[in-house]
């Protein structure tokens, strides 16, 4: 048993449209921006009238580390400090002027960002390519879950440091501050899906929702993602309820 | 005016469910196949009883280059052979043993590998990386449109060759018989979306299909692609109408 695509389309338009006479409210996806091809269109050519609340504007983020006190100390000298290069969009968060090395059994990667401040654990944020030239397979995880991540050597320019945990692909996630997840529906932890509009969009599943205080609403993904999507830095893209 | 997804998603189902009663057909997407999330971890988990034909594997490239007779003869020296080094899944193409650098005003690539047979111009396909890498930025084509493509220069063991044009980053695309496309109701030329299954999947749209005779059944996508959507070589998806 087989249908055509235009006619569960056109089934599916319908009952909306039933269901927007009716009144049926809820929390959740607008009638008027179904996950269509037009919706993607408008994304692809910039003509959204006015800025829906489920539209996120992205941020790349190339491969970086966060350091401990300790690693600071050993890579850049103690009590050293960082120094602010660039404000982050996340409130309080930086990428400083210094950059290490990363080495792995197979190669290694040079001028790899700082980002501050400093943490309690180090965590390093490569590609999936970066782990290949490493020589390492970092899991898909959220930052700060590092159990069971390998590690790699840090270079700095007063000292190095054999790190036996910490690096992982980050998990692309949406950070937005609590009162914006009240108003999308949505809960910190929840999973969503990302449509996405231009020459190479698509949609994006398992995206997580980090909801906290001091945040600033941003979809982050990094380099490979951005670019097998077409997307760079404040691109926008629309989260879809799941 | 909102609707809740799993209201939309409940209304969905019954209508398939009627029409399916109902037996209307056509050719087109199955019912017992639709773009659930069950299809997605059905796909993730490797748990498909059986080959459905919409279900096809994935072929990842990495950067390459296809070589006309003159530039052969100018980087490997007149009247030089490709060294046939791996088969490729596409009957007659084949990776060759010779490699060349890629040297653009910002940056060069080494070792990258050239692709048998020879053809009648040459063609160079990157990732948007590599762009970045090289200097120059690449339009996403299909293979054979090299019109307003940057060029770059292409240095090999004999003598090196500075190319004006034919520098792009992959349009990816699904090869098939043209068997293939009349069992699927697809045409050359047309677009498809397809589904990813797994930790980063997700739904890619604007998928060319290219239905040609002396073809495997494989989708091509470049290595950013690959990583973003943590697929590799032999990995399934699916392939949906539009």
């Amino acid at each position: 048993m087989e249908l055509k695509h235009d006619t569960i389309e056109r089934i599916i338009r319908e009952a909306l449209a039933q269901m927007s006479a009716q009144g049926i409210a809820g929390a959740g996806v607008s009638v008027e921006a179904p996950a269509s091809s037009m919706s993607v269109e408008a994304l692809a050519s910039g003509k959204t009238t006015e800025r829906d609340p489920f539209l996120v504007s992205i941020g790349v983020s190339n491969r970086h580390i966060h350091l401990s006190r300790t690693d600071m100390d050993a890579l850049f000298g103690p009590g050293s400090q960082l120094t602010r290069k660039k404000a982050m969009k996340q409130p309080g968060q930086f990428a400083a002027e210094e950059t290490v090395t990363l080495k792995g059994r197979k190669g290694s990667l040079t001028k790899v960002r700082v980002l501050g401040p400093l943490r309690k654990e180090t965590q390093i944020e490569v590609s999936v390519a970066d782990g290949f030239t490493l020589g390492i397979t970092p899991p898909l995880r959220m930052s700060g879950h590092l159990d069971d991540t390998p590690g790699v050597e840090i270079i700095g320019p007063q000292g190095s440091v054999q790190r036996d945990r910490g690096v992982i692909v980050a998990l692309r996630h949406i950070h937005m501050p609590p009162e914006t997840a009240a108003l999308l529906g949505l809960r910190n932890g929840e999973e969503v899906d990302v449509e996405v509009g231009g020459e190479r969009g698509g949609v994006l599943r398992k995206v997580v929702v980090r909801a906290a205080e001091a945040s600033a609403y941003e979809m982050h993904i990094d380099v490979e993602e951005a670019n097998a999507l077409c997307l760079k830095n404040d691109d926008l893209v629309r989260i879809r309820k799941i």
